[in-house]
This record gives structure tokens, C-alpha cells and sequence, in this order.
């Protein structure tokens, strides 16, 4: 990746700690989809969830918005170790092609920004289940400065 | 949209009843966020859901995820009327645009097939929060014969 | 859509002219696909282009990358009666699904744009050929100020 | 990538040499463009292309559209020597994020098959402008078998 470098540089390891911490006790819809962040490094996020089967459809096949809300969720997460605190992280676009259905074990799901500036970054996303590709994403972060 | 007779044709008012009646007693995921079907008609759906605290992220709007969930739900879901009895519809990719932040109230979504095939159909969703286009999405859904 | 309002008042009819007398001696790969803008409205943009025998491929259809460079290509230019003179549009990201493979005629695009700030919008395209869709897209502009 | 088995295994380098060796001499939209494919690997395909003062927008850039066709254009032909002779591939949808202007120099486009089945393919793309990533893409190929 270019950039490398700068992201070596913008990282804060204790910003990253500290939602690594905050991913254990997670209320609201990560909390309910069970998702744990594993590793953040410079540029890097990975996280991990467990295939409850209250996750599956009936068809057997886990939820595909399971999916879509774990892409959009470590799409914002992955940037705030390189942005100033007090910003937010706001994704406004992305997209991801399904690749094989998932029905259980575990999740785990990487994602990488390839492209930041101060205002903006560009992520990509894999999610594996086992030693298969469950899907890729790639999306759009508008990185904002604090609400007065 | 071309194929509007089409659609017209293929609906199964029943097989959209039985999904309007089935999505308030929802569980899994779709249960966990709330969607219940609203109207089916040939090639359109529209859904809702109530925007609780529980969704918000701690900035105060409403967790990417949900919207992102909602429209992969309703993307396979204005398919079934279509399809023949037994058939399921798995989406293979999607990708949307978030125009508006949620806070609070409802959320309203209409997806519409654009084209469909027996094979495949493309999908357009709106999802909306008071008068203000909260995101809009474009997918495929592949449609599959019933596994043996 | 909302913002129709906003829309109908910063809409430059002037520019909006302009680019439709542009349109009818570009250069560059514009020119090459021969796309000529015959309508400009408040939000809205229609053009139109041939389909060449040059543009097919060897299958004896128009290549798909033409429907590509036509999408990238309206995406911004439905923003200039909408800006600031001097501003220029910077397309960020798109995503196009297609739908009818295009052999011969005519292939009309419409864009539109479905939000907008001071500094983005979205935009959704339709590409028809005779009366089927060829092709819908979605994305984003990015608004910039003049380089110093 | 999972896969990289099967994809070393059907791997036709006569196919492969062939297209290399075709888009030498290519007419249509890559002629116009002059994209020329410099390495086929299983999986894996790159192209070059010059960037001609012709392509540029009045603002000095790189008309999007080349970029938005050159993906569209490696996004079908990487799959080619992975496939039966007589089939054809055909993009069904892709998604890019344009992440660096691109005003001088050479294009170089690497198309990477992520996932493959008999029916379908989903490909992931980088664009380059020296040390720069000017694109990132990706996108579905639809392998269609000889028409009658």
C-alpha cells in the first residue's frame, strides 16, 4: 500500500487498546451480532464473531445482513487509531459481493485501508468462515470532525 | 421499468401475504432489528422498522450496520413472490450509499426489482427517515432451485 | 426526492447550456464514444450516443466499458450547473449493474442526483437501450474549489 | 486465495498467450484506449496503458472513464483461459473507488480472480499511476456458454 509509512506513524496504540477493550462488553448491534476485535494494527483491523444459530436463516445459511453490518461496522473502526480524538468515523458508501454462504463456526473478518487523507478513507474488507472467503467489501469512510 | 407485466404475472399474492405475516413474528436477525413488511406489491416491497436506543452508536446515530442489514433483507425478500414455491434467493452483492444520518423514529424502505430473470434479478432499495432519503442501495439476487 | 427545492434554485442554466454546446464538439473519450448531452434540467442530466460497430466487441456486442466511461462520465457533469464557477467535480466511486447486453441503436443515460451538499453529492444513472434498461449506477462526486 | 489450486490447474496458457498477443493489434474501445495485457498468471492478469494527453479532462486529469473502462475490460478477459473455449464472460456489475488523480505516465492494472465457480467469477482490481494506486475495483463476470 502506499502510505505505508504514514500509517506507521498516524497509528495510537492506546486509541486502538482501547477498543479492542471496549469490543468485549459491546451493547447495541455489534454487541448483539457478537463481533470482538482481535488485532488492530497500522492500517489493519481484525475481528472475529461466533455463527449463533439464531444468526441463520431458515434456509440453514447465516443472515447475508450479518455479513453486510460486520463490513460496514469495522469499515468506520479500522481509522480511528490514525485520526485525532475527539473525531468520528462516518461510512458513506461501500459494497461487498458474497463469495460462499456461511452456516457455522466462526467469522473472521479483516479489514485494511488502502487510501486516507484527513477527511477520507478507502477500505477493504475480507471476511473468511473456515479456510473460505465468505465475502469482500470495499467502501468509503468521511472522517469528521467533532460535533459542537 | 421494462418487464413490469412480467412481474405483474409472476406475483404470488399468497407466498407475499405469508412473508407480510411472518416478518411480525420474526426472530433472528431481522427480528433483532425490528423489520416488519409494510405492502408487497408485483416487484415492490416496503418495510419498516422503529429506530430503538439500543441501535444508536455511542455518537448518537444509528449503527451503518442496520441500514446496511435492512437492505440486504429486503433485497432477497421482493423476490420470493416472483419465484416458483421452494425456490430460494441468495443475494450475491450489493452496495449503497448513506445520504443522512438516523437518530430517531422510523425507518421506511422500498425495494424494487429493476430486471429479473428466472436466474437472477437486480434490486434498487430507498430507505427513508421522516422526509429525508437515509440511503439508497442497488444488488443481485441469484435465484436457486431447491437444494435436494 | 428531497432537496428538489434547493436543486431548482442553484441550478445555472447558463452552465448548464454551455456543456450542452461542449458536448457537441468533445474531444478526448467523450468525444470517442460520441456522447452528446441533449437535456439539462435542475438535477438532471439526459445524453445520448450511437452505438458504433467500433464499440462492439468481437462477440458482437458494445463493449461494456463504454457503458462504464458514459456513467463515470455524467456522474460529474450533472453537478457543474450546480456549483460554483470554477469548482470541478471529482468522481469518487460508482458501482453499475448491467442488464441487457446492447447490440445496435441508441443508449440514453440519465443521471440524477439524489443528494448534494456544499462539498458531495450522490448521484443514480439509468442507461437505456430502445426500450430496456441497459445499465443502472450509483456513486459519488466529489465537490472541489479551484486550484490555487 | 482459496482456490489457487483449481485455478492453476485450469489455466489455458494457449488461451492466455492468445489474448496477450491480440491486444497488440486491439481495435474498439482498448484500441482506443491502448491497453495492452503484459502478463497472464493463473488468476491473474496486468495490463499498461499510456496516458495520452487525448484522455485528459480540460482540468489536466485523466477522464475517470478510461479508468472505469480498463476495469471493466480486465474484469471479463482474466477469466478467459480459466474457462471452456467457445464460452464468454460477461460483467454483470462492478463497484471502484477512484483514490489519486492520474495526469502523465502509465496506467498498470492488475486483475486478481477472487472466487470462481463454472457460472461465475468475482475479480478484484488495482490501477496504479507510478508509485500511486490511482483505482481500486471490483466486480462480478457472469460465463455464458457459446450462443447457438
Amino acid at each position: 500500500m502506499s502510505g505505508t509509512k504514514q500509517l506507521q506513524s498516524s497509528f495510537d496504540r492506546a486509541v486502538a487498546d482501547g477498543f479492542v477493550d471496549a469490543s468485549r462488553k459491546l451493547e447495541g448491534l455489534p454487541g448483539y451480532l457478537g463481533v470482538v476485535f482481535v488485532d488492530f494494527q497500522p492500517g489493519r483491523l481484525r475481528a472475529e464473531m461466533e455463527v449463533r444459530p439464531e444468526l441463520l436463516t431458515p434456509f440453514g445459511n447465516m443472515h447475508g445482513g450479518v455479513l453486510a453490518a460486520l463490513c460496514d461496522h469495522v469499515l468506520g473502526c479500522v481509522c480511528y487509531p490514525h485520526m485525532t480524538r475527539g473525531q468520528w468515523a462516518a461510512t458513506t458508501e461501500f459494497k461487498l459481493n458474497y463469495l460462499a454462504p456461511v452456516s457455522k463456526g466462526q467469522v473472521v473478518v479483516e479489514a485494511e485501508i488502502i487510501a486516507m487523507t484527513r477527511a477520507t478513507a478507502v477500505v477493504r474488507i475480507e471476511a473468511r468462515n473456515g479456510d473460505r472467503l465468505a465475502c469482500i467489501a470495499q467502501g468509503t469512510v468521511l472522517i469528521r470532525d467533532p460535533k459542537e
